[in-house]
């Protein structure tokens, strides 16, 4: 048969082109994924990226999960404004040490220049807490819990996409408290919200922790960390909560008059979760071959490929048309039914965008009144009985999901060394990367030599963890912490 | 019984102060239902604000509603930068005329003063049609359908809370097509989508229409509208559909291999709505209490109000929480048992939030084992046995979604006049605002007149009205359309 117009217009689109392998050039699949899925595309202007349609509806996903959560733990949403007068960001002097060298600055309005500059907002700190000194009078108005979904720009120099970008989404709660109990609880709590959706939904598992001084939010008391490591080795912050102490009460004045008569300053927490999340989907869950989404965050579930032989075209059309409108309630679907493209060339795009399972429908599966069922993250195939399919289904993609995570936490654990002495640790670090479980004295100076000698930070100070070491793995000295080192993102 | 400490302390916060009637100021009303009920507070940057939880909520509602539709249409949502170079704004023509004069300016990024200026964006045609250049190629990749939910800078001179702001937020779909035929299906299409939201979920009538030329969009072929009257009389575009032809298309090359070989410019659309839409609910269905809200709308839809005398006040409370738990799966309630407030400064805070049922329920209910509802909208009282309440509450919300929209239905017919007659025109607009319908020349000059001489704007040419008349109303001459008339917001 001729090739008709159509069907070399679909060839050359060459829409599923071999992606680098991770052992070849790590960077470079991680692109090639994200652009081949057309997950993203980079923007005209330097750190900026759009997020198209198929990255975005796993962004979605993330916002209907996670948001459940967040209102489930009492929060509300609301919504602050982009632009913070200079003067503002400039009131807590760790703040604006921290944020001023990276903000984008906006000078003119309309035909207008400023009289005082505005920041992009690269975090809502200040303009939040000027509004909350104003709202909160009473102990009666405390607590305050309001999140807030935005985007916020980080005027970054080497950006990479979904994990360092300079315009990014993210969600970013901020809570006043009567007590700094309450502030330690709430910011721990948030932290256990992070933790369990990224193990559940997510099917990435976290070390959780806080950070060390050195590395803490600037304008925080403490900060405390959920830490992912990827599948080359380096780890990744996937969310921070931060205790504020009243550091920013006490320069905002935000005071309320308690049971007690007396005027004081609240306690405040801050956290928050980005769109580095889907970077870190990417690179805890996929392969050679591509993405593999968790089926609990995963926009399309399944996946109908009929095969379209020229004898039995209408029936199987039919019947695939047919199985999509039962499994529909079931799962989330997609019946891919183009004509253009032939079944192999549809597996491999399917493939590529990580859709958990892909059910196969043939001529001979319809005389057999069955499908195929091909998981994406192992590839194993199951005959199933159509009847049966609706029961099977959910259960595949909860094994899947389970399979899922626990292939990341063997990663992780195959990958975490510990050890005492400094040599091994360089060693590690540049030879196999990973976490690396050891003890600290506490001293900045033996952090940052750390970091100069091996480009890895203090990811955290575990929780419930301890190295059983007693001497500072740099300088040998009584230590004081138990704390991860990792190369990270 | 002594005032204690707390009871105080409540009286003191004075929640439920005075709205200043609309007959005695209708802005000040404005200003005053949005400020006491928390729906938002002004920042610190002129003409920018805060969304507060209760004002929020109601976005949320429009995002859910209004979300689920351009879905179901087809569209699939993405989001792309906030920053658009200088020369991407300045590429067509009409636009960067239309939008240049109110645009945010970024100059600076950290220290880096910036080669080319950037422009916070009032509008996304330019940075979308920009990566809509490289996504398209061939007949196959379109029709593309994308719709994003975002934040978008104007720099207005006089701005109002939800109606004008520097900063709002809204949705912003930007669809490609093969065809003239197409793009103007799809155009018309979400002006339905538009008008059908606003009537069935907010409860608020529209007209549909066409923009005359001085209206339209900056780069359009044609604007649609669905416009709204205000309770003072005045218009309010509520939503926009553009038919923006090839004009993005040919400056940003954005072609397509059709299915005849031919490299054809591809049609496109935008249209979109914003928070806007709140400043409309509150001024088409509030009163001199405060707010009405629609009940499919509301985020509150009923409150339970306990009257706890001494003697009943556990039997009372437990029955309270009895009925909640029972209702909650039937509608979105709450149930106020605060005890530091009165049930009278209970009726009126919710009252003045627009809660559209309170349900009251004290010790002599409990004894005939009854409720009683009372509705927002008519201040009308019903007793409800328990038992039926789950059963007529649904029904009772869904009357009242109709009764509010029937009243602003019945409002806007009585304030719509028509005529021939300039003096007649000029009066009723000065002196009773409403729609004036009429009939025009077409002719800029007739329009521009009559905004000096009325401060009203052609609204639309409507769809399915036509006014009887000959003779453009301005001057005399033979008329081309029928218009709507109205001072706008």
């Amino acid at each position: 048969m001729e090739l008709s117009r159509r069907e070399a217009a679909a060839q050359s689109k060459d829409f599923v082109k071999e992606i680098t392998p991770q052992a070849v050039d790590y960077s470079q699949w991680y692109i090639d994924v994200i652009t081949k899925t057309e997950m993203m595309d980079y923007a005209p202007v330097k750190g900026c990226m759009a997020i198209r349609p198929f990255g975005f509806a796993i962004w979605e996903k993330i916002q209907e999960l996670l948001g459940a959560r967040i209102k489930a733990t009492g929060h509300e949403n609301a919504y602050f404004p982009l632009f913070i007068p200079q003067g503002l960001l400039q009131k807590e002097a760790e703040h604006v040490e921290g944020f001023a060298p990276e903000v984008a600055w906006v000078t003119k309005g309309g035909d207008e220049v400023l009289a005082e500059p505005l920041v992009v907002r690269p975090t809502s700190e200040a303009i939040i807490c000027d509004f909350y000194s104003r709202w909160i009078q009473s102990w009666r108005d405390l607590p305050v819990l309001i999140n807030q979904w935005c985007n916020v720009v980080r005027w970054e120099k080497a950006t990479r996409p979904f994990l360092r970008t300079s315009e990014f989404l993210w969600q970013e709660g901020h809570t006043c408290h009567r007590t700094e109990a309450e502030a330690e609880e709430e910011t721990l709590k948030m932290l256990e919200v992070y933790r369990e959706f990224l193990e559940t939904e997510m099917a990435i598992p976290v070390i959780t922790g806080r950070k060390s001084e050195r590395e803490k939010f600037a304008g925080a008391l403490r900060t405390y960390t959920v830490e992912a490591l990827m599948s080359d080795g380096r780890a990744l912050q996937a969310g921070t909560s931060h205790n504020l102490g009243q550091h920013f009460a006490k320069v905002f004045d935000i005071t309320f008059l308690d049971q007690d008569d007396q005027l004081k300053y609240v306690w405040q927490t801050s956290w928050g979760v980005s769109t580095r999340l889907i970077g870190a989907l990417i690179m805890v869950h996929g392969d050679d071959r591509g993405l593999k989404l968790p089926p609990r965050l995963a926009p399309i579930q399944a996946v109908i490929v009929p095969i379209l032989s020229k004898k039995a075209r209408e029936q199987v059309l039919a019947a695939a048309r047919d199985l999509a409108e039962r499994l529909k309630e079931v799962v989330r679907l997609k019946l891919d039914d183009r004509e253009e493209y032939s079944p192999g060339w549809k597996y491999n795009e399917w493939e590529m965008k990580g859709v958990p399972v892909r059910i196969e429908l043939g001529p001979r599966d319809l005389e057999k009144n069955q499908v195929v069922l091909v998981r994406r993250d192992s590839g194993a195939r199951e005959a199933v009985p159509a009847a049966e399919l609706p029961a099977r289904l959910p259960v595949l993609l909860e094994e899947i999901q389970q399979a899922l995570f626990q292939q990341a936490l063997q990663f992780r654990e195959a990958n975490t060394r510990s050890g005492s002495d400094y040599r091994h640790f360089v060693e590690t670090m540049e030879q196999k990367r990973g976490f690396y479980l050891t003890a600290w004295c506490g001293k900045e100076e033996c952090e940052l030599k750390a970091k100069e000698d091996t480009k890895a930070t203090i990811r955290c100070i575990p929780f419930g963890v301890e190295s059983g070491y007693e001497h500072c793995i740099v300088c040998g000295e009584k230590a004081k912490e138990t704390v991860y080192f990792a190369r990270a993102y």
